[in-house]
């Protein structure tokens, strides 16, 4: 009979209890051993129900130290609590579930390390992308050829807010607060919005896919509070939406890893991930282009992906599976250097609000040329009346990130150039 | 060193010697033994190249006997042969993979039997939607929670052919020989067209799902070839697209399990699923929607899942991961009836043709309405000329397909309704 530890008790650690109750007979066909909650750790003790034999304790720090329970469940946020409960529940031989991306991006390699030492399972498939099985598809299914790249829509909040921009024509801050009135963004959605959760995930997965350290500290991070409805009509007129997406890509021995919003070609299936929901496409080598989609939170989905790794987990302290050893010996296996923003290469959109007065175009395409960036699309409005200013809007060719904003520095110079000149990254389904 | 023999030397086969060696490194990490593609079976030994230090042979009978071999990789197609290969080799205590889907729709419940009586690996990844590893995710990541449906675009060449239709206005025969050009339809398409390559994937996917035996003899089949460019505009105004899917889905205690065209909600995500792409959609009850999509065909996206499954293989013949056991002791594990066509509730869509003459609505609608079927959308346009006959195309109520089976036979009486009238089911977004 295996013990399993639970820390925290909010709507997925009570979610996942559902589920463990509601198709424990399911869940028991799929390993060889019996197991039972035996301790849940709620800091806020108050209404909730419990199942009965479970000991609800306040104090989360109590069950790594308690040698009764083989399993602990970690779903409590934050970093530095979840950090000393992980840590010291691996050195204590303890089997270990997490959905705590930020914990993963920040301390993974340790954790990593550690749970190979003391020879314990570490799941943390909730981590990235809810419901959806990346992480167990990449380690296992997608783990024999090279990845050519991995894109992600891995932040739901992100999703809707554009989503609702183009499809109902919203503000920004309309679409935040519709957002929050459907629990889909938090309180505090600055980390949703300024792209860091996304780039927590980007994280995670090319840590994964390349078998590196943990490239957060060098993920170039952009988020969308500078996105205006103009640019998702102007995108859409040159025939693009606009989707938050982590990426991680192997370019030239380097890695690309970021989190930015990106223009994406509108017959590009994933373009059409609407509302609050996940997908990555992933090419491969050999299998050629794959997406997984589905919800990317939720406490169910969470849940959901939280009991396939306690029958992961079950089935390793049991020894029927223990193949995730070969994972934990191929982290961190290689190093490979972090492609800075700097030096992608990638067509570029760039939006310029200028007076309207002939000779500004002339300007701004002599800026462009000295920094060799061709114009591929390029869509010019009325200004709303007399006063206002024109929106230039154009699409250049494939360039370095340094050529756009070396020529963006000049074109803000310009006398009749008002506002800062804002660029977003295209990506062309050729270079996925 | 683990030896694995290959029983067939065609696309797959070579795709599949070519990954294991440009490859080998990376495999290898995720195994714990070292291996080798010890023998081939090639019945058409020609100017193909082989692997050097691997003994090729001609038949492929000579394999199952060979007591050097630890894993028999069956790639020949038919059913008869590879049967007798398979059985034979699992009595002799190999390891199986294939990506035979007639052979697993058809024998499979007593090979995966066989398989367990004799403890060896049996996998089939590559049988069903090729490089999308649907049945590692129904067999692991869902499987610890009731699957309400799954639908599946699951034939390539259907996919293609109504694809073109759509999106170039091409009849069904310009299209099949557009398919056929560019390899994506074989040389006789009869069982891509029919339904029936589809009804054996569905077949399989039906049995893991709900862990019964095969429902192939009972599996409802319609293929797309009374599918018409008309039709596929008719359902264009309605909002809706036509794709050929495979439906596997629990409806009060019984299943439905069926491969034939249906018409999806444009917004759907899954109406974008294009070319000759597959992709499936599942839904459970925690983890709500979810969705796989990649190529569903070729050699190197086949040889890929096979692979999947070599390692998989590997690690259950050294011990590493034996979970797969618990997915063999479930299978056919329940027993619950196979729900007939006739039985089924769901909206359809019914294209009649008529004469140009007043009253032959009235007296369709009067037909419809004695069988309690009420219309929620319908279209109807001029005739070409003054000869021809006008198209009534509609969308119904959800209803039995009796009742539909049994009003199309009185439309079809009706003294100016000519041509046979023709149905489609039509799957709702939330009846998915």
């Amino acid at each position: 009979m295996l013990k399993i530890g639970i820390c925290g008790y909010g709507t997925v650690g009570q979610s996942l209890v559902d589920h463990v109750l509601s198709y424990n007979k399911k869940i028991r066909s799929n390993v060889s051993s019996d197991f039972t909650i035996a301790r849940i750790a709620d800091r806020s003790i108050d209404k909730k129900e419990y199942p009965k034999d479970t000991i609800v304790t306040k104090d989360p720090l109590d069950l790594p130290a308690d040698s009764n329970i083989d399993i602990i469940i970690e779903l409590l946020g934050g970093i530095d609590l979840p950090y000393k409960i992980i840590t010291e529940s691996i050195r204590n031989k303890k089997h270990i579930i997490t959905a705590n991306k930020a914990l993963i991006a920040e301390h993974g390699d340790e954790i990593f390390q550690l749970a190979k030492e003391n020879n314990v399972y570490f799941g943390f498939e909730a981590s990235v992308a809810g419901a959806i099985p990346i992480i167990n598809t990449i380690n296992k299914n997608m783990a024999n050829e090279n990845i050519i790249s991995l894109v992600g829509i891995i932040n739901g909040t992100c999703n809707y807010i554009l989503d609702q921009m183009a499809s109902c024509d919203m503000s920004f801050d309309d679409a935040l607060s519709s957002a929050k009135e459907l629990g889909y963004a938090e309180a505090d959605p600055t980390f949703d919005i300024n792209g860091m959760d996304a780039a927590h995930k980007i994280s995670i997965l090319s840590s994964l896919v390349y078998k590196i350290k943990s490239p957060l500290k060098k993920t170039y991070i952009q988020g969308i509070e500078n996105i205006t409805s103009m640019d998702i009509k102007f995108a859409s007129e040159l025939g693009y939406c606009i989707k938050h997406v982590g990426i991680s890509r192997k370019v030239d021995e380097s890695i690309e890893c970021m989190a930015h919003p990106v223009l994406i070609e509108k017959e590009n299936i994933f373009s059409n991930v609407g509302g609050v929901m996940n997908a990555l496409m992933v090419k491969g080598d050999r299998f050629g282009t794959s997406m997984l989609y589905g919800n990317g939170a939720g406490g169910k989905a969470t849940a959901s992906a939280v009991i396939s790794n306690l029958v992961d987990a079950i089935n390793f302290a049991t020894g029927v599976d223990i193949s995730s050893i070969h994972i934990s010996n191929n982290s961190a296996s290689n190093n490979i250097s972090i492609k800075n923003y700097n030096d992608i290469s990638s067509p570029f959109y760039m939006r310029i609000y200028a007076e309207d007065i002939s000779g500004v175009m002339a300007e701004i395409t002599k800026i462009l040329a000295k920094e060799s960036i061709s114009i591929e699309a390029v869509t010019q409005h009325e200004p709303a009346d007399k006063n206002s200013l024109i929106p230039i809007v154009m699409i250049t060719n494939s360039v370095s990130y340094l050529s756009v904003k070396n020529s963006i520095k000049k074109i803000e110079n310009l006398e009749h150039v008002k506002e800062s000149v804002f660029s977003i990254r295209v990506l062309k389904s050729d270079e996925k």
